[in-house]
């Protein structure tokens, strides 16, 4: 298919209320927790773009910048950001919200690939993604360089 | 405190991916499920309007109209319909998506009414609200009829 | 089928104790908690009356009246008051009693239409329902009322 | 205190609908799941009896006769059935229903040890039981026996 | 099959940090949380040792001997220690370590009897186990005793 | 402190039965659930190294060689594999087990980093590593590498 989306197509938003089951013993929120909703809203931005099942298949980089408290609101927002033959490249932002004092901040950051498989799990080429905004295409135009520094990755272990 | 604040101020977004935990023995959804979202995004949306912990005093109706199965990407929107001195009454509605076919489906509405509380669970007042587009003045307009509605329900027992 | 049944032979009671993670951080149970409960016992109560799978098809009343703490044993009671062909209403009773004072408080009461469904998800018609005690029989002859008071809901939207 | 009880005061009931996430890949009932139930319901019944926070100290034996499958009822019965200074023995039974054909089967039988403790977690001393009905009385005999019964294991390792 | 594998064969190790929800209100963990790791990982060495599915046929014993706090690591070890035909007897044992002090403590021992079961959940044949160390060695040799023991319990209800 | 410990006093195992509540439609394990699983175990290596409690600074790579299914037994094992002043990088490897076929994949490997912190969640110094086994030093003396590309990903969004 040599079909082509708008990366606004893919945004996909999530609000959830930090509660203390989600918490370590210094009330703040557990990493593994940030991580499971990061996978859930990619997949689904992913799935948005694509139209298809997909499975994640590397994080590339999670930069956990500070942290949330029982009783904020985490935000997070997904998009694809490049596409390969069959993986998707998913960049998420993560806010906390103080409701009580109504501030928000930056919490995390992370870049995903996802790719899209059939019912057998082998991957199938998915639509190209068309960059609008300024970040849209800044993000579309680095995503070679962050594949290359993927690659690289590899041969220093 | 004769704060006011917009309808939009307080709307609330959540995106789900139904997963196999979350279904029956049909494969579809849950009601429970879904009720669990609807309460989390409510309390999300009133705490957004009124920048305090709330509690949830009552469900006026849930309306499950159609269901959603495993894969299906499950959207809900919710914003404060109206207030009154300490209750909010929040409006949120759910659709499902078939991400494959991507086809949207209004399947759940529900009205809640939330009430801000101190630390010691006492009820304490709330900002106005200020409705702007048709939809959000239609609900405010309509709210003292619901109120009216529910009040009658105690006598119907 | 012409089959009848009494109310009796529906009625499902549960028992759960209330742990830090169903609370907010007021440490009392969380609104959502108390609806997945009421939801999965009134499916019972609909499944026992009419020996069939069932799905939630609304929420018609839920009135949270006080609320419950970790320790606290949380009970509930579920029955079918009247059936339609293929709904059901059911009222479901929630208590909360603090085990230590053994003091015990009605917590939530509800009302849930529950319907009959195939493999296919297809309604499917219920046997008849036969009250005995009285508030079974008020319960029993007040729901034609609710199923009007229902109806009108959707016209003040 | 001197105080006693009836075995009668302590009962608890809890009805459980079996879903896909409780089971294993033969879509049976995972022993996991059955036996957080028997934990929970006992640390229940204990507490009713004796009005106090309790831990588990032991579970003396859980034979899993059958199992359950999904869309089944699992209920489960728990009483306490004889005391000493500070713990309490409880006994368990669980049946699940299938209810499409409103049949009934005894699951699982357990026998649990709950002691009551104070804020720091110490033994505290509980009210003596007083068994009435010929099956309450029959396990109070014996009980004893399951006492004797259960040091004599620590022997054999 | 007449087969046998060396006990250290099914040896499984299970490492798990004790969180907020894992805990009551003595914020110490709760005794059917602990149940559920023991039982996942009995089956885990019970399949490890037949290479089959299994079903937990019964827990013949739990000891509670001190209890795990929030932000300690549960450890928890398993083995087959004896086989009967489609039985096999696992020992599991649960250590709790204080991470800060880095004081490790024995928290619980059990043992429980699993069955390898076809896919219509009948019992299928188990190959032999063969102890080598001494620990090994005495629980190979007390395994009849404790079956005996095991028996014996039926008669004293 | 100038402390130093050996890579392997760090050293942490976990097994994991795969259940159907892990996977998604493909019936294969969900990125989140290995995901959270990941963090945990990382957690407790950099705990176990530092006797102090941590928080997940950034997720440095994870990747997806392969997938499991329900049935298998997932096992994980971590260890710190260099230290700054208070970061501590782990290195996570994630094994899925068909336990039919008694055939092991490897199916994840990812670079974590931990930071030690006080009551306060600021940052405090941590003992030096040790590396013995050839895998370790290799391990070690990449770290910088793996750092230097760390801080170059910064530049590249
Ligand atoms: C990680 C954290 C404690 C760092 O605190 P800080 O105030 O930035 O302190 P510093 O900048 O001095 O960082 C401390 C060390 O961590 C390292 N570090 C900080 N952020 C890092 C990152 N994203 N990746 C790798 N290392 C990082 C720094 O290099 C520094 O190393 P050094 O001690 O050798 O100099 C802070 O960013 C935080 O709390 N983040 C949220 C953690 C969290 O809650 N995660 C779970 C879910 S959000
Ligand atoms: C365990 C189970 C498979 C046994 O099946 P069964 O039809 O009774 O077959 P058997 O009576 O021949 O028992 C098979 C073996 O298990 C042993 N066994 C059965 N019940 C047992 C128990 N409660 N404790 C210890 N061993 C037991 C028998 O001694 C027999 O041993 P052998 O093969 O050496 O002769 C069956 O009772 C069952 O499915 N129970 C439910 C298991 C389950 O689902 N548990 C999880 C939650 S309920
Ligand atoms: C159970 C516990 C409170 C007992 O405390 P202790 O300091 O051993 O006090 P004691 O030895 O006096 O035991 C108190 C009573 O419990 C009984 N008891 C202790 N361990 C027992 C066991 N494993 N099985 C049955 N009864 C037991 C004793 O017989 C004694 O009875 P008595 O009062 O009639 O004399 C303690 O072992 C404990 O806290 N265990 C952990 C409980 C827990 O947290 N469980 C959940 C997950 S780990
Ligand atoms: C991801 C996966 C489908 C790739 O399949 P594969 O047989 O390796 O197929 P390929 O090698 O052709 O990879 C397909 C595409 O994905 C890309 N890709 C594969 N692994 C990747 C990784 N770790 N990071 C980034 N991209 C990757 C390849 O570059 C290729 O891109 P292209 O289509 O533009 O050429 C496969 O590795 C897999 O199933 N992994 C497990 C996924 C999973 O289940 N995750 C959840 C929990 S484990």
């Amino acid at each position: 298919m040599e079909q082509a989306y708008s990366v606004e197509r893919s945004r996909t938003i999530q609000t959830k209320l930090v509660l203390p089951p989600d918490t370590n013993q210094l009330k703040t929120i557990l990493g593994g927790k940030v991580l499971s909703h990061i996978d859930e809203i990619a997949a689904l931005a992913a799935m948005k773009h694509c139209n298809n099942v997909v499975v994640t298949a590397s994080i590339d980089s999670v930069d956990f910048l500070s942290s949330a408290t029982v009783g904020d609101a985490l935000s997070l927002e997904a998009s694809v950001t490049s596409t390969g033959r069959t993986p998707m490249e998913v960049f998420v932002k993560v806010y906390s919200t103080d409701l009580l004092l109504d501030k928000k901040t930056l919490t995390t950051e992370a870049f995903l690939t996802m790719v899209a498989v059939d019912q057998n799990g082998k991957p199938i080429s998915v639509p190209k993604i068309i960059p609008h905004s300024n970040e849209e295409k800044r993000l579309f135009e680095t995503a070679p360089a962050r594949k290359e520094h993927r690659k690289n990755r590899a041969m220093i272990r």
